[in-house]
């Protein structure tokens, strides 16, 4: 029997290094409006993408996103052994019916805007574990299609509080596979359900920052890092106000973080384009991610990145009842050394 | 580089003997009522499990799960590495909720009623590959939290034609772990997504059975072997409808099914409690798999069996906006011998 990849108590080695070959971004025109509107790979026109409803745009987006990483990697369809997504909207249509016509194996993630961390997190075990050359991992999120499901129709255009973010129009996918390519994934820690007892569906970024503060200790504790160890760290989608919490958090916890950012804070200017607290949603993290920060450890500018996906696992549902929002964050390693 | 485990096109071999050392099962009063009614762990008095709703309900069901399959597997809830669950609910309610409270590193899938078999499939090559000692897998819906989600107000009382099925208020976790206690999971196959162009929600068999023939000759292809390799071939939640299309369109492909099973038929007595096709939802494979097909195993009543979940990942908007049904199936095989 093997030595478990288990260190600490979340955490695990990956040991061979996994190496993202291949990342596509697909955005809506404000997230192409926005400060790194330059760097996505295609920008729609507007949310409809050719579709007749947001959820089959969002469906597209997706697919788009799969077909520019897989040609990126230099691969073909045929090679990718797996596919792992999933989104927002109910039942996960927007992945189901993304890989419909691929013919790629497929399994099915809920982690809501952790996705892109979850997916990357079982994706690189599997490839680690000698079970597939090359899997496929993503999310999307399309902001009309959020607010439908999640929120009032669009035409009522409620007001939101400074604490309420926009779910972004995006989607991202990598390629991981078994190659010397750099950058790799070398540890992923997997979080736990965190629950502090928020119920404003309108500042999720509240909600969510214990959730983050939680898997970044347990991380730093599991591996015996600390936040100078990395040249970045970067969440998924707490927004300025949730960014705020976790440093004030980190802070009473005796860690001062000078190289933290949030995928949120990121997509849009904030001021400029009216975004409150930022950007939410699975395609957050997933477009900043496949976009920005993936080509950014590639070419160098920064080597060492600790990327932790943050998700909030409420329903209208959940909400309309009475519950808290429970909330969850998984973090991944990404850098240029095994 | 070690060796891929991947055998043909979407099977992997699970090496090291991965063992189902726990497995629980909760249902409702319909479902203790029928033929495999004293095999459960525990069978709730109303649909209400004592909530005040029927989503907190189904969340408490999942939680009783997994608290009868780690204390039948003789682990406390601190021995269990990692939680892999969803359920039909929008955003996966059901499991988010169940496992607030455990502080155990989760996980969460989406695979509709396919997701029994998804998580034993993920968790087994979790634990194969050397990440986790023991992995929590499972699932669970509900009659009247998926009648309020998916179709009408229970009140409505609408008519269902003889094609339908009930949703099963069950839920089902097993505990899987390194270790020499038989039985093992030895194989898995990913299911790819399969669309024949159902459109008929009232029809869920017809719409997965082509989904459920696509694993299943994929995996004898994959391993090289045919139905006689099994004393038991049984899919997820067909129904009678179902069953019939997958013995129909195996007999076309040149076999002929003679030990082959579908859980939809069996947790109901189809007449007798008027459930027309038979039972559906994550919950039915979920409950029939670990109330009564591996207790038979673990006894050597039988003991080589294919377990094809299978799921249909279509959601209500999807309906409404014309899109037909897209499903999935994923095999697990599970075995005395190693």
């Amino acid at each position: 029997m093997q030595q478990s990849k288990k260190i600490g108590k979340q955490t695990y080695n990956i040991e061979q290094g996994v190496s993202i070959i291949g990342y596509g971004a697909v955005v809506g025109k404000k997230e192409g409006n926005g400060p790194l509107g330059k760097k996505f790979d295609f920008v729609i026109d507007d949310g409809y993408f050719g579709e007749k409803t947001w959820e089959k745009a969002e469906t597209k987006m997706q697919k788009e996103a799969i077909l520019y990483a897989v040609s990126k990697a230099r691969k073909s369809l045929s090679d990718i052994d797996i596919i792992l997504s999933g989104d927002l909207l109910n039942q996960c249509i927007g992945s189901n019916y993304a890989v419909r016509d691929l013919g790629i194996p497929f399994l099915g993630l809920y982690g809501a805007c952790s996705t892109m961390a979850e997916s990357m997190v079982i994706g690189s075990m599997l490839i680690d574990g000698n079970y597939a050359n090359n899997i496929v991992c993503g999310t999307s999120s399309h902001f009309c299609s959020s607010e439908r499901q999640f929120r009032s129709p669009l035409e009522y255009g409620g007001q939101r509080p400074f604490s309420a973010q926009l779910t972004a129009t995006a989607s991202g996918m990598v390629v991981l596979a078994k190659s010397d390519d750099k950058p790799y994934i070398t540890q992923v820690t997997i979080g736990k359900v965190i629950d502090k007892g928020v119920k404003d569906i309108l500042n999720m970024g509240a909600a969510m920052a214990p959730g983050a503060v939680d898997t970044m200790l347990t991380h730093f504790e599991d591996t015996d890092t600390s936040p100078s160890s990395y040249d970045l760290i970067i969440t998924g989608d707490l927004g300025k106000t949730g960014y705020q919490i976790v440093m004030d958090l980190m802070g009473k916890s005796g860690y001062k973080l000078s190289n933290y950012k949030d995928c949120g804070m990121m997509l849009y200017d904030l001021i400029k384009q009216d975004a409150h607290s930022g950007a939410s949603g699975c395609g957050c993290s997933a477009s900043v991610m496949c976009g920005h920060i993936i080509p950014e450890i590639k070419s160098q500018k920064i080597n060492r990145v600790l990327f932790i996906g943050t998700g909030a696992l409420m329903s209208p549902t959940s909400v309309q009842q009475g519950e808290s929002i429970p909330t969850i964050a998984h973090a991944v390693v990404i850098s240029n050394e095994r």
